[in-house]
């Protein structure tokens, strides 16, 4: 019995969690929930029943499947399941009236063979990465409303009668969820693809920080100082390292969102795409510079502490060149200050090649010295790449 | 006309390639219009259609939607379907029942309050991880039919037995696409995620020779012999860095698939996904290795000449031991090989090292090759990391 209590104390306490990380979803559950409620009215109110009947389920069906956490995903699967069930209904009926002309033994012959050829097809479609990404649900639903409409057709007489019932009740449900989804708490897609970008710019900067003054905090100080509580720096930025699925869906939807906040329709999403994909690359850098603080091979700390100068001033300038980035997207202005801590960075990168040129080396133990030099100098180029593309 | 043209031969081309680069997607597009119209034979053939009635469009969306391109995922899906409508059937026609004992007015009223209530919640526990990943579908099908049941109590009378049908319809869709992913050319998500994982290693490991040779290439011959077509081999371990989704989702359907060739069920699908992992682990040091292909800074040629030896005997024994441990995995043997050569790599990391410590720097400009040599040990680290955990 203990043990029950203290499960459903854990459970209580991570459904708090989930809700507390983002209320939204609360909100998001809350809203599924109206949208069935309003749809389930067709049922509930005489005059709406009396005119859709039973068919009053496909509304039910469109909610449920078409409603999504975002307002582009909502929009994009309404938009494709109406635009499918349209088209894949006006081919059905076709194929009906084509399998009629066979006669009655012929008719569920070509009928089969008629859903076996067009459903194979539609299938192999959805191997198409375009289409899959897109197109997915559109193509789903257009299979399952040509085989219905084709097959049911062989024994329902009022097909057109009933197809046009069905459209109607899954055009209310789209709309449904289309207009709950953005007038109640929308949750855009866009805006989530914005914020994921300029948070990770700023989780990077945040490490390179930390990074800078861990791995020269051990030559000042002692080495056993370094509290764990001050490692958590470093995990902030693994998240970035798997988020392309994210981007790239948050992007798919994001372009089928209208206007909204301080986004137009037909904002350049794909920019973010391409900052997404230069950070990904900066943060394989970074998770490499990573290694270092961990690794045992440590320079002998008189050499880290030659070098600790210019190479505090890159990871500084470099993160302060981030952060502003950051801020650059967040606020939709064009990238000012952050160029400027760019060339400091630039310059510090020369000063350290200068002294590491001039430095006699006796010491050969470089092994954790220059490789966090040279990333610093891969993340500059990474950054100066980032600069260029980002026009907005 | 010549345009449009151009682009038929195009979609042609795109469409042949996507068949040869993996046919199992056509026989998979066969497969899923062959189960289709096995279930349209529910409208088809007299006693069937006397029996069940139009409940048969059931059995098509279950096959629409339960159908995926391997066994696990099929398996899981129509699992999930089965189990959802059959407890989400019962709880409605509870709720319905509970609804009837608060009079013609009460009920409409308890009714969607009770559908605002169960919707709401199924929808919040889509947001743990854990149900998404594994249960997502069954809770969107639980919702769906607690919906349409106690929606549609209301109005139909014989509820139990509309209930009864639509349920032997939705078995017998998930049976027929159970028994044709199985029994017909199956596609088996263990197979395919084992596949996955060792050509990932083999990739690694065809990166590393080629990274060996091609850096110190430039040393022996001229540098402007590289030819292009060599470098494909830089290009082979991207993929790598961006398939963790991908073997999850994998691993996912594993667990539901019987055993299959020399899988058992309950295969240690979980072992596979360490070692994606590891595989990751160290194609984000590689990334890092192969941007010093690249970079412009080139150590001179006389340094490169003297490191040569014990950089390039680290890079051979590393990929032989990945190779080694990519046929280890893929015959399933115990690691044997393996070791042997990655003893051999340690001990070259150790010779480099010394010539390291003894050479006398008097040029400064590392930048270029010990990274290379850092980042070679940390590799062999990791490879360390996934021999010790691979016990298969």
């Amino acid at each position: 019995l203990e043990k029950s209590k203290d499960k459903a104390v854990d459970l209580g306490r991570s459904i708090k969690k989930l809700g507390q990380d983002d209320p939204r979803r609360v909100i998001h559950s809350l809203k599924v929930g109206l949208a069935f409620t309003l749809v389930s009215l067709l049922y509930y109110v005489r005059p709406f029943y009396d005119s859709f009947g039973i068919s009053g389920i496909w509304a039910l069906m469109t909610v449920n499947f078409v409603f999504e956490f975002t307002v582009g995903a909502t929009i994009s699967k309404g938009l494709n399941r109406g635009f499918a069930t349209f088209s894949a209904g006006a081919l059905g009926v076709g194929a009906q009236h084509l399998a009629c002309l066979f006669g009655e033994v012929g008719e569920p012959v070509v009928l089969g063979f008629l859903v076996f050829l067009l459903v194979g097809a539609a299938t192999f479609t959805r191997f198409f990465p375009r289409i899959k990404a897109r197109y997915d649900y559109g193509v789903l639903i257009f299979i399952l409303t040509f085989s219905m409409v084709s097959v049911s057709g062989y024994r329902v007489e009022k097909l057109l009668e009933l197809a046009q019932e069905r459209l109607s009740t899954i055009v209310i449900g789209g709309a449904t969820c289309i207009i709950v989804s953005i007038f109640l708490c929308p949750v855009w897609a866009g805006e989530d693809l914005h914020k994921l970008i300029f948070m990770h710019l700023e989780k990077l900067a945040v490490f390179l920080e930390g990074f800078g003054s861990e791995y020269f905090q051990s030559v000042n100080e002692d080495k056993a100082v370094i509290s764990t509580g001050e490692k958590t720096f470093r995990l902030g930025y693994k998240s970035i390292l798997t988020s392309n699925n994210m981007e790239e869906s948050l992007a798919n939807f994001a372009r089928w969102e209208p206007g909204h906040g301080r986004f137009r329709f037909g904002h350049p999403w794909k920019q973010y795409l391409k900052i997404g994909a230069l950070t990904r690359q900066c943060t394989y850098q970074i998770e490499a510079l990573n290694g270092y603080l961990n690794s045992d091979l440590q320079a002998p700390p008189a050499f880290k502490k030659r070098i600790q100068e210019p190479c505090m001033k890159i990871t500084l300038e470099s993160s302060k060149a981030l952060r502003m980035l950051g801020s650059d997207i967040k606020l939709m202005t064009e990238p000012s200050l952050a160029s400027l801590h760019l060339c400091n960075s630039k310059v510090a990168v020369d000063n350290l090649k200068i002294l590491l040129k001039t430095t006699s080396l006796e010491d050969a133990e470089l092994l954790s010295i220059v490789p966090a030099a040279t990333v610093a100098s891969v993340l500059i180029q990474v950054v100066k790449h980032i600069e260029e593309i980002y026009e907005a």
